[in-house]
């Protein structure tokens, strides 16, 4: 086999066979088939296109490319959740003790952040004395025992996906479907999940910036997940504007502490209810998704939901003090106020240029070697709908210095308010189950 | 300026601009645009093109990648031609010291052939002593004072393309008529031609099988050169079946030595007559094609073809009495008719095909280190649309052995005969100025 006749074939529109991407995969982790050529057919797929086979046999040979978390002495169905990504997306956070208090396990492996705000791993930092890295053994242990562990990827999972990434990131074939679809789905099978529930973001603040490119990726991801044995699903949710209040890790931390007791922003709220209990149900422990928002419910109103959070935090070394007294989070010297200046309906807030706004006041990476400062942040007191009045608080900028000029500007800019009386933007957009 | 943002620019189907151009060869050239970014970049080009400006600036920029051979020393207008390839093309051979004869100035540069048969190079060393490698001085001394030269072509010229040809030839980026002519372009302006008569060979035995592309190689060439400042010309030609009756080095050198008496194959005497008559014109040795066309004729009545042939040959150190000995030349051991085993009328002779069965016999190299057996090859005895009778001979073949089976299966499978008449099918397709 010659990697450059599998590049003209692909470029040719043929589909590739299992043994060619096997042995593309294979080549490229070992080094045999170098950079070039691999560029060269990653831009070719990204012209091309990948068929669902293609594009599963590509997610399977690159989980068999590196180290395979084996699950399997944890109890039960595992179930791991992944988002595409977004502004103030405090989702897992909140789903991980919530769906482990009704008794899913939940063996979390989590990435950080590179982008405006930190990732679940770096949100988890924020929290004093929180350890990510334990053993696996010790991790198995934890979920067996209490159902919840978040631990920090390790290097070793899926390398030709990581290999690959860095190659496109530089190469102009980042956004194509089969190639983020199988490098998220291979990461997610690598570390041993049984089932996987996708949130598919879209609109400005999101990688997939309209719904008919978000809703090719879920339905890609979902049949790979299906031809490679995984129970998945997806639901396909705005990212118009940030979700939540909060933007930032102390901030989302708290807000996180909020929807663990029934009092988080509406938007976070219904975004749990509707991912937690199709974890449950895919775990089985409810029949129908009615029966699991009631158990969710139940665990958020008996308290069951913030115990076990209490848990997960000391489990890892946390100070669990926080759930009760957030103000023992990492907090901003200064708190600016920023009252809005007109009345009328908020009728846009952009999600990636605000979640921007909070990366300059240290909240997120601008390259790896960045540290984050998991004080600062923004808190919304709007969301698209809204109605405003001149002089009232718009957003409170949590910072460390005075001088955010900037920050200020860029958050007046991606705010608009208008005279006309606006909808409220709808939060799930489609559920994706074939 | 990123090439990764480049990248994208032209995936996305935009034109890039002249210092983007200069920045990716400028960069390739010093090795700070990687292999596989730049083979990302031949594959966007391969799928989304490039405009004729586009082309340009990428030609003129791979031009000055390197060394640009000056020939303002040379009296006249130098007027070079190339050949996009071919099975048994002995043009070359016979222009060079036939326009040198009617007042031409010939500073040739040639490459050697990687492919079915050697390259013009590879033909002139078959006689015996003939040096390709004379200084820089001497080619122009030579020039000056006889009209003709035939050197090797230096590394040092356009070696962004070098680079690049070999990438693309790995990374399934050939295929590009931007890049082609590109590639072809820059190595004739580099070589210091004043004007450029261009052969775009079309057909099975062709790089461009068909017509159409073949149109649009020549269009692109022939405009890059507009824009160049180069007057240039391009013929598309027929190269469904070989060129002449000859495949192989010393069997083409006679072949060609018999075109500068006037008694070559009437397709190949055409082919001299129409790209020498453009040659004169371009040189300003005639106003007119007719007027040019019979002053070919006259060199070849006259002798005075054979004569510079001669002239040339002692120049550059060889033995000049194969031009009335052709025997001299190398000469194979075995010569072997195959006669035709039907009755009817050729209707094919696959070109590239035939151009195989020679070098299964030594005739052309398989990869760079092969070494080439001047004496070996094949002589046809029909063209397409000769009848032919059972019996007859078809081919005779030039061996160095005598296990030569799979090269008669090789000729008997691509020469087709059939009962019905069959037309000879057109030489020149078309002539395009611009």
């Amino acid at each position: 086999m010659r990697m450059v006749d599998i590049i003209e074939k692909k470029r040719d529109g043929q589909e590739l066979t299992k043994a060619e991407i096997n042995f593309v995969i294979t080549g490229y982790t070992k080094g045999t088939v170098p950079d070039y050529q691999m560029s060269a057919l990653a831009m070719a797929i990204y012209f091309k296109d990948m068929t669902n086979q293609e594009i599963t046999d590509l997610t399977m040979a690159m989980v068999e490319s590196g180290e395979q978390i084996d699950l399997s002495a944890i109890h039960g169905i595992k179930v791991d959740k992944h988002s595409t990504g977004g502004v103030g997306d405090t989702t897992t956070l909140v789903l991980a003790p919530l769906v482990a208090a009704v008794g899913v396990p939940v063996a979390k492996m989590s990435g950080r952040g590179l982008g405006h705000t930190g990732g679940t791993i770096d949100k988890l930092e924020a929290i004093k004395g929180f350890n990510v890295e334990i053993s696996n053994d010790e991790f198995i242990q934890l979920v067996n025992r209490d159902q919840v562990a978040v631990v920090g990827q390790s290097g070793d999972l899926a390398p030709a996906d990581k290999k690959l990434y860095g190659l496109r990131d530089v190469t102009g074939t980042v956004d194509s479907i089969a190639l983020i679809a199988s490098s998220i789905m291979s990461k997610k099978i690598a570390a041993g999940a049984d089932a996987i529930v996708l949130d598919v973001t879209t609109g400005d603040g999101a990688f997939m910036k309209n719904e008919k490119d978000a809703e090719r990726l879920a339905k890609t991801m979902v049949q790979i997940g299906k031809l490679a044995n995984r129970q998945t699903m997806a639901i396909i949710s705005d990212m118009s504007q940030p979700l939540g209040l909060a933007i930032g890790n102390s901030l989302e931390v708290k807000e996180a502490i909020d929807a663990l007791k029934g009092e988080g922003p509406a938007d976070l709220m219904e975004m749990v209810y509707v991912l937690g209990s199709q974890m449950v149900v895919l775990a089985k422990q409810a029949d129908t998704l009615e029966e699991a928002r009631e158990l969710l419910k139940e665990a958020i109103q008996s308290g069951a939901a913030t115990t076990k959070f209490k848990e997960m935090i000391r489990n890892q070394g946390g100070d669990d003090s926080i759930v009760d007294r957030p103000e023992n989070l990492p907090q901003a010297e200064f708190v600016i106020e920023l009252p809005a200046k007109e009345s009328g309906y908020i009728s846009e807030m952009v999600a990636d240029q605000l979640g921007i706004a909070a990366m300059l006041l240290g909240a997120g990476r601008r390259t790896k070697e960045d540290t984050i400062d998991y004080s600062v942040g923004l808190m919304l007191h709007k969301k698209v709908g809204d109605s405003v009045t001149a002089g009232e608080p718009l957003v409170t900028v949590y910072a460390n210095s005075q001088a955010i000029d900037d920050v200020k500007t860029k958050i007046y800019e991606n705010i608009f308010i208008t005279k006309e009386k606006v909808a409220e933007p709808t939060l799930i957009h489609q559920i994706i189950t074939e």
